[in-house]
């Protein structure tokens, strides 16, 4: 819980053994404001690792975020029925609100933890980049993209390959979006992002490096589609 | 006044309880430079605090202003009416003119001065970013979008609702909005900004947390809007 | 001739008095590298004060010259003729090339000396930004924009004047600009601007304070016209 | 080997004659990570100054590149058969696997390599910009532009000059590329930049310094290109 000053807005020097989750969480945040994946306090990030789960609170500055302002929570032995959707199955090992915080955990706390016990993800990033948002619009219930080099930085993809992002319908709120989201985590095996209609992405990798190399190429391939629709092209086609 | 070189490109560091009006004023000037919200000397920001006014002086860098340049302003209890277009109500409480300066008080006070008195801000950021002119040209006295996940952000709204701004005239001087503002503030009770056509917008919140958030929630639908424009969608409707 | 390090990127802290013509045109060269402006070398800066004109090397990366690289020159009193495109009249202060370098005066040279002769300009800044290129391309001689509040950032004009800047034929070397520029000068006395046909634009001031504003006026107005274009709107008109 | 955090972010600090080629290597992959040019791990960089290579590791992410990360190599005299495609000719000089890492080298090196052999490079630069490939959508088998400025930025090159970058069909793997890019290198000798098909760019000088001349101005020239088209103009034509 130390020295954010120092290592603020550089990202370039993270180190998988040496920084600690919530070091990792600030810094992202901070790079990814300055992408607009995180304006206007939307977005976020969580991450595993050895068990417990990194979360930040809802409706603060992403960009802002101290590492003692960071939920630490982990599964509770004691509870025998995982319902993933209330998360009843966690309990939290560090609160910022016993710290002199008066915050909420994120809305988005039951989407990330599906990608965790659904997918075995070690970090998630929730984007509402402008990017994301317009890719939804372009395509009806599939993002569909294929041979484009970049495509090859998603595991398992080669350029050849049509990369498919499910996109599921929005709701009023964002815990709602479990049922939808579970769905497309089960229907698409192979898929690393699932896209929200009118609202934006989430991506995950099996760590955070995996995510975020994931969300800079996701986030490359929706602005390519949304740009290649503006030049006339279709980016589900090789022509 | 101490120290804008320590806090210089650092917004992320700023903290509700610790820093002073002053020093939250330079630190966003400098972020929204780089985001095109203030660039050759436009845009403004003021923020209320216990009573107090702080406000940028006009026609200079925005990006450059320093803590000892920022006027602070106080209502006059002796000046029984609210004339709120001229503010005779206020005395000025520190003057840069007093410290070896020569400004004149930015043009927009009146303007930040209604949002105070009819609405109850605590703060008004000011902005001249293309993707707000560019707004008030697609839409005519009202911008409209729906079904965005990002009206979210501005506070009382959902994802389903429609969120209005007001869209008034520009006029040759900045103080000659007042009264068609004063106006829009008064017809559109739930609005956090108002457009002004071929110009930019202002945009308030309760302190400078929510206005920031506002801000950048707004600039957000705003450049989402002519994307989506330019994509063949219209913003205001759910199709 | 120190210290760039401590104000590497910091544009913000330039104190008009304080910094020499030297340590801001380093600072700025940083600052709209980072803009599109003068990538690739392209582009570049020139100021006066005292009678002394300072102007960069030739064909380096703008956004690394360091203030011993900087020519320094002045008027020479024994030339009688002025012959402006010649430069004849003017006599080297300070070369580089006696310290240590090997680097030919800029190229613009004579350009921004017909701002200063000719028009009494402080600055000229030269810039290859892609949205002055593009908006050489959607007017044919002459940029007209009118009803935009940012044309006010311009010494002279309101948002209800035609802003006009004039467009110039490019040559195969920069200093055969200089007879059409010195035409456009003469025949365009209310503009601080020349555009130059798929080539860039130069934009001066009376100092560096006010050619940085009107550098980022400008720039705003032809990125705003290139985008109105995109949608369907006309810069140069009031509709 | 050192200091990496002093340089951080300081591209404009970069010096010829004192950095070595990994510092140069470091800086640059953060520079250009912020343009776009190699996000998600794409894209790459190598340099080779007094007969050795300096070349960074595979799919890794290129703005968090270490100098002690970085693969050096020489030719090997005691290899009489010069097979550029498999590199046998090479040797390693140094290597970061044997200090602690446990990484590949880039797959671009051949293709990295070709440029040297073929063409006599001191420094190639590999991106993934979605500008280049854009760029390789709206031509077919060669990239074209004339009467654009910053052409003249391209070593040889002028104002009017027809300035033509070759486009390679992609394949499924990166060094599957070696054939198709040495024809281009033989069939278009003035060229700097060979454009591969719905993937990226190659661009080199004959150090570092020209190679990142020639790469923004290449970069420049393809989202000119771009916009051009969206516009309605044809970049390859003076009209």
């Amino acid at each position: 819980m130390s020295s954010t000053a120092a290592l603020n807005f550089d990202h370039t020097q993270l180190d998988e053994k040496k920084h600690t989750p919530q070091q990792v969480i600030v810094e992202l945040m901070k790079l990814y404001y300055t992408q607009g994946w995180v304006s206007g306090t939307g977005g976020g990030i969580s991450i595993k690792k050895d068990g417990k789960i990194y979360i930040a609170p809802s409706g603060i500055h992403k960009e802002r975020i101290k590492e003692d302002q960071i939920f630490v929570m982990e599964e509770d032995p004691n509870v025998q029925v995982k319902d993933i959707q209330s998360c009843q199955h966690l309990k939290t090992v560090y609160s910022p609100n016993d710290h002199g915080y008066n915050f909420k955990i994120s809305a988005c706390q039951p989407l990330f933890q599906l990608c965790y016990d659904v997918r075995g993800a070690g970090a998630v990033i929730h984007s509402h980049a402008l990017s994301c948002m317009l890719a939804t619009l372009i395509y009806d219930k599939e993002f569909k993209v294929t041979h484009l080099e970049m495509i090859k930085g998603i595991r398992g993809f080669g350029f050849y390959d049509e990369l498919v992002v499910p996109i599921i319908e929005n709701t009023a709120y964002e815990n709602e979006l479990a049922d939808s989201l579970k769905e497309a985590l089960e229907k698409y095996p192979n898929t690393f992002a699932v896209l929200v209609k009118r609202h934006g992405v989430y991506i995950w990798g099996k760590d955070w490096v995996e995510a975020k190399t994931h969300a800079e190429v996701y986030h490359y391939l929706f602005e390519a589609a949304v740009r290649m629709k503006q030049l006339g092209f279709d980016a589900s086609s090789s022509k």
